[in-house]
């Protein structure tokens, strides 16, 4: 099925390839991945060879390069990172999916993955923003903002909304979506350049740095109030502040918990079930891949709002398979300014 | 309106009470308690006046007696204790509520209160139980058990559901409503006799006692298959070890914390935002006060129950006022069995 007037697409020999090589404790470093290349795999019949375009770095693949429970198996040594990426069908044996379908799905961190339809997380029948975009803010990182804010988090007009990493991939269409609710919208973050972009792009009625100064007093002052959503991403101390800071009936999203560089052995921290109790908090975890089901309708709330420019996002694009080993340790750094991509096309 | 084969009823010139004379940090004991007389107050207008006859003793009566935000103020040093209590009004200016009808209510710790219709949960128009147990298994900690568990918990056929205080007021409801909800129903207490009970009186399939041997080898070998809804009365180190054998999508109802002698300064624990995260759990905050709008529905249900037998309750009952002061401290040392109340009638 190649089209007439196109070259006909030669692949190379080989297949660029990130491996993780050595098992992290904590926060997976550059020298715990190998880049090597090697042959081809066959497409089986029922599969399709996606070129990847843009490799997807998240900070849940701290989680499945660890040994040790997780809603995962960790990633076996030796084998390609697992990774989200958006790419193209360039050669296929499954006749729904033809040669020239942009996909997006676990396509590691690789130059082609063969796959078959069950690695999809999303099929990009028709291109309503950059490609990039499916991987970021029309990706797992908006569907997570979208479906947890509106699953856990309920934000109702008038409430107050806390969100911390508030300036990146999730927590910034976080902040957007609940001030489209009629929230007061509050973001925390660790620079000043965040704290700036927060209100300045992303809409935040006010933000602060949580490294400057005495949280306690910071989150008194911008949410007098109190919090009723509090949409987090970090956990450790700061979530211990900010359930203090909680009203009645209160929800927590605990969508994810960066704050903490290792869990082995478990850090110890204030005690908050009593907050949990006397506050009547909702307190609930969110992991995107128990809500597969719900993705197109999320993609079809989302996609107008980033192709209309009302649901702004910033992307931070590295380029080339050697950004990748450092990419997770740069994301726990806060070093990126946005949904963090790395561009192999 | 007195009735006419009745011999009048003659008050009592002075009232019994039990004053909170000191501040607790942390649990009340019986010095914090002083016993007096005074003259009985006037009935107002639109009130009536109740003659106490089940005093009731309950564990969030820790928090009132203390200083420090609660949902409740804290009981003002030198004024009756708060209390819930089961009498019959003896006295009335109010139409709707003649004298000897039977009444549930913030009578506090005294023979006989001054109250309006506000200071009511239960207008007792049938008697369809023993009057004690309207403060218990039909009172608060029933009422707590099955819209606890009912509302956070949300019980499914087939889930492993974990209770601690598993022989008490609350918990052996919640062991017995789950296990009618066709649960496998797991309790945790703290001495071999309360074990017992929960298999032989509660209907508990297993039990263990916490501080026999290592609870998280207990908890497993209980719930093999993991736990579904953990219904938490304590808090501390046994809701760290449950916690870490909760199954995904698991629920835990946060009903006390009845371990923690003291909040303040607030102890340190195992953090836990990381398996609320990873096994997607959905943790809430209980208090039966939120829910008094369901407090009927709930009744209609718990009554016939209690009434057939079919829903089994222990009543732990001293009589005299001289049992009131000690009487918290002795419910969080376990020493009670089954609801504790005080018969002053």
């Amino acid at each position: 099925m190649t089209h007439p007037f196109l070259p006909a697409f030669s692949l190379p020999a080989r297949n660029r390839r990130v491996l993780l090589t050595s098992r992290p404790v904590g926060i997976p470093q550059a020298d715990h991945f190998n880049l090597d290349e090697a042959a081809l795999d066959p497409v089986g019949e029922g599969q399709f060879r996606v070129r990847n375009i843009y490799l997807s770095v998240d900070p849940a693949q701290r989680g499945w390069a660890n040994e040790g429970a997780n809603y995962s198996d960790a990633v076996p040594l030796g084998s390609v990172m697992r990774a989200l990426a958006v790419g193209e069908i360039v050669e296929s044996r499954h006749a729904d999916f033809p040669v020239g379908l942009h996909v997006y799905g676990w396509f590691g961190w690789q130059d082609y993955a063969v796959a078959g339809p069950e690695a999809l997380m999303t099929r990009i029948d028709q291109v309503a923003a950059p490609l990039s975009a499916y991987a970021g803010v029309l990706g797992i990182n908006g569907l997570t903002a979208h479906l947890a804010l509106s699953k856990i988090g309920r934000p109702r007009q008038g409430d107050t909304v806390l969100v911390t990493t508030a300036a990146g991939a999730v927590g910034s269409t976080v902040g957007q979506l609940a001030k489209a609710a009629g929230c007061r919208v509050i973001g925390l973050t660790g620079d000043d350049d965040k704290v700036a972009r927060c209100t300045s792009r992303f809409g935040y009625d006010a933000a602060a740095n949580y490294k400057a100064g005495e949280l306690a007093e910071a989150v008194t002052a911008l949410a007098p109030q109190g919090v009723d959503v509090f949409f987090d991403n970090v956990g450790g101390p700061i979530l211990d502040t900010v359930i203090r800071a909680m009203n009645v009936a209160g929800r927590i999203v605990q969508c994810g918990t960066a704050s903490i560089a290792n869990w082995y052995p478990v850090p110890t921290g204030l005690r908050n079930e009593r907050e949990v109790l006397m506050r009547r908090l909702q307190w609930g975890g969110f992991v995107i891949f128990d809500h597969t089901a719900d993705n197109p309708a999320a993609l079809a709330h989302l996609a107008p709002l980033v192709a209309d420019g009302s649901l702004v996002h910033d992307e931070d694009i590295a380029a080339g398979f050697e950004a990748a080993p450092g990419a997770i340790a740069r994301l726990y750094a806060g070093e990126n300014e946005g949904k963090s991509l790395i561009f192999v096309g």
